[in-house]
């Protein structure tokens, strides 16, 4: 089993970057942890602030893998070109928000990308990770 | 540790309303499954057609109980009166949707209820409650 | 046969209520009327006035009846959970209006229901009732 | 008693224009079966796909006839001066609508003419127009 | 001269619901308050979760009673069958808010409601029952 | 010095159609008084309920006339057509209304020719036309 | 016969101001000619830059003159106050803009004061004024 | 205890304007019966016009005396200036409405000022006045 | 082959018709030209200012013809009822504008026809139609 | 050189209004400093609530001095009268906002001035004031 | 002659991505086919899922070549950088998409492109591209 | 001392692009022009035309720089990414813009990255850059 976990603009900077909306752990920790505890799951993880190269990694994996984890950041709310992108591959993709975005500004109610995922998890911190995961492995 | 999962209007229906969209399973027979897998925790069932019996079964449990996992069906885009519930308790609430909200009518896109809840699992089949339990349990 | 005339709030005061928009008499009466007119059809009359009591009603006969009267008088406007309960059951349902709700305030001119309803007709006053009997005993 | 049944634009193709919303049967046929059940009631009938001819017609009888069953199909949307007719006039108009213009594309759930006419009546097949004639006749 | 104070959802919670915005005090406490100021007038207190319930109560009182204090709560600002109860009763309804509803999200800014009483008072806590009371009293 | 007055939609009523809005004069009647009045100048009079034909007229004196005093009646509101036709031509047109609309419903706040016309006098009455013709004639 | 022209905002500049759009001449230039034509009624001129002296004046003779050809200016788009003091008196006011403020910005689209007024006359320079003086003095 | 009433555009006319909507006594004489009933309280009244002389007079008492009542008429609507000023004062303010401000025209249902005073009464006719006055002193 | 070109309403002025935008020559010597080039090809052309003409021309050919052109001038922003034509009919319309209708006021950006049309070339010039065909003969 | 530094409503408070928004100086001190630094400038300070008044103030030196530095305070948001005064003279006006208006509510996000100015400095404090010379005095 | 095709992100999936909307053959085989067909022109060919990279691209030949065809997928309805590229260039740029937009997600509707460029083809299918370079060619 | 000065999408054209917008200078030689002036600050210029580049920027001096002035073109409009780049590093940002946005297209109205900056400065042209120096270096 293959699954790829694809974060967006400025998630690099977890755990620095308001820690208070974020929290303070970097990702780079969290994912060890994950890695540890799914021994038998190929899990890759891949950051870009640039969103046609998250577009490219979309296409690069998305005939082959069993599933994305797809935290765009900020594209989320922008981005008709990542949305197509996920239209076109064939692995599901599983919509991950750290923070719950409906509780923030109003630009950030509305997703571009959810209609054309399989699902949403959003403000339960880097657990969301995890949980999408189980959704994957378990399904 | 005690959970209650709280379903709105036309819930009780579920695997024989539209079956194509929610699938065919009823939530009695899955909570029995959930209950099997979670001897150690306190899991109860409630669910009601009435917006103010959800509001009154909030109030009753929202005090004590350490998690609540919430699905108000019809009433997550229509019910200041639940999301006024929600604020007013201490018991947090994690919003749980069956279907994909957002890939469904315009009108299913936003929930009064989000902003005030810890987060969202949307579009994930009964296997969200499942893991909005584990989210609860594993915090 | 059997149809179930279901009407909503504050309908049990016809005949009290804004005369000058409802008419005089009170519903019952007018029931009286239908049903000596209507011997071979079996109709059945139910209003409350809480909106879960209305989707209890129609889950409670929607797998069974051949035909449904909808007045939900105020609910028309602000419930999903009852537009969901009329896409969760069986039997057709046909929404009526007593009053021209086009030329009344903007917030009556959208209709929830009309959607998930074979048809609507509206303005008619008690008259409205009879023709949509006609409609589901000639169909 | 005299009553005009005035269609709009495009319901000279009932019957070959989309079937799977119109149905098969052509209004001229329709028309027919209506004259015979009804033979103690003067109906004429009026097709125009131009909407101020259909003005004409009402302006014509408006002041004369019993009562006129008005279908303006896509004129409904956009005529304010066929409105216009309808309030200068003295006879009495009912709109009626085939389909059920509420669960189509959202520029038909919007119609200029419903504040103007005495109710409407939609989603009902051709069995609108006999639904209509009732309601002139019984009244 | 007889009173009615009617409350809409969550305001049982009154002392224990967010005391930041709506103060410590149960309402029963300041219900009895009121009781002992004004012995001469007949004051009856109703609260309820249930929209469905509110408007019985309304329907009940609302052709005997001299004056209604009320606040629908959540309901204020989604209820279009409360609003049609208080268009159909006699007994003149004035709106309270005990918080400044304008002040808070802009979901709260609009009232179903206030178009059909005699007028409102917000903002001012629990002397706005008080200030009601003498409204209908000195009237 | 050649001017036409150009009527739209159900002016033909004038006189018969809503007196309390427009007055019960003919605007045959009004015609002749003003041609009384202004025997210098070549005033010619066209009414129409086809908005095709009401274009047809405008490119048929629109590279000839002094001016055009236009009352589009409901196309005013709808029609892009009158529009480019105006725009399409020579002659000065100039946009009369009988009654205000600003204080009439509000789809009829907005005029789409006023745009392309040289200016507008509304409210005025029949007396409207009168002034619109002696601008043309004293400019 | 006792009429006031009641100018606006800016309308002090008139003839220095944006001459593509406004014209050359000063209003107390065009003020003379008009008073020279009509001998014998009583016109009388007042400007001024602040709304609520524009207020007052409205007050002042609002009770006792024949006629008011206001033109607002600025405030014509956002005075509610100005709106009401017309309401508030018993001379009619008929509203005058130089331009045609149709084929401005579009915040010029809409008057706050066209509702209240008789009516308008716009887009027809100086010469509006004198065609709204024959309003009232042949009326 | 020192208390300003502060009354906006239009206000002078009370007792004159539009009778139907706010009575027919002037404030002046309302006032009057105010100072009679509260000898105990320095009452002061001012009315102006002039939205600057407004914001004047929230600087000159707003950092002294204990409390104001402010009906700004009109300026409700479109005064960020007035607001700004609330905001810059120390004393609270109390909007006042004479009518039910939610009952008339749509855009006199947001006041600008709600969300910076500490609460409204609106549509209690000048009693509203009196019940704010009791606010401030039993406050 | 038999290929339509539909004109609608003003596109008889072109080469008179506001020359900078739609250029100087008029459709019948442009039409010539067509003619020359497509020899094989049976090209009709037609045009109209009346919106229910154009309707009736769709309907006469739209069983028969392998393709229309239609270039519905000013009732592409408005007109339902030319839409519906173009559903009912059989035959495939491409949509044509000569100028870039995306670049001018905002009421042209948007096309009722585009939905029901196989595609659209616009801003082209007259080459636009010469495209169409080619598109229809190359297919 | 001269240059008028213009401030709008409620800046007559600053150091006391709202400190931590606006800080804690009062303009005239401030005034005072620039005033020692640029001493070659004739520059020149006026300040008034009454937005009539700011109209006044831009057309007495709007043809004379070479710049204006506006800080027109809530009417940058309401005030059509004060854009037309800043088109109707010559000076040129810079537009400056002590705070960052795009930060504050949103009816603050929008400026009816801005259009019309060269440019605008917000959210830099007094010293917005000093780079706004900068630019008259160094271009 | 030189031409560029540009073609916007997922285009490189063409022939995989969706194939219902976009056709089963990929861009660069239809590539081979026009090239072959036009052999006297200079076509180029160029995709970039980054919207950075269509910039460049654009950058660097917009000052030389004859025309540009440009389908920027996604980044058509989102990209105001684009636009503002197409504007600082020089070579003209014709919008070109596949699919007919106008028929697909509301979000499609708007192109934020089409005002900046001479005009678009759309819905033809690759066949739009071939027309497109004719349009270059025989202008 | 350390300043980025960071310009975003299509400002390498400047001098070049739309000269009656953005003048005929290149930005390098103003750049150096800036250097020699301000000789004790040390001053860095990036543009990048892809946005995820001027994210990566940001992030990479964002913790160590004194301030940095961001023209971020296109992007300004329609970045929530580089939104929430500003947010996550330590270093004020100061938006400048060349051109008076709010004088443009409407879309140019709104910036998304003004409520996280420290202030903006726009159509002053590139002496934008030199006042938002000066704000760092005086500050």
């Amino acid at each position: 089993m293959k699954i790829l976990i694809l974060n967006g603009p400025n998630l690099n900077l977890l755990g620095i970057r308001e820690p208070e909306i974020y929290g303070s752990d970097s990702f780079e920790q969290y994912f060890e942890t994950l890695c540890q505890k799914y021994k038998d799951v190929d899990i890759e993880y891949y950051q870009s602030n640039v969103e046609g190269e998250i577009i490219n990694k979309l296409h690069q994996v998305g005939f082959e893998y069993d599933g994305i984890l797809l935290n765009a950041g900020g594209y989320t709310h922008t981005s008709v070109a990542i949305r197509d992108a996920i239209s076109a591959i064939k692995t599901p993709v599983l919509e991950i928000h750290i923070s719950n975005i409906a509780a923030r500004e109003s630009f950030r109610h509305t997703s571009l990308l959810s209609q054309v995922c399989v699902g949403s998890i959003s403000g339960l911190g880097l657990k969301g990770y995890k949980l999408g995961l189980d959704y994957f492995i378990e399904n």
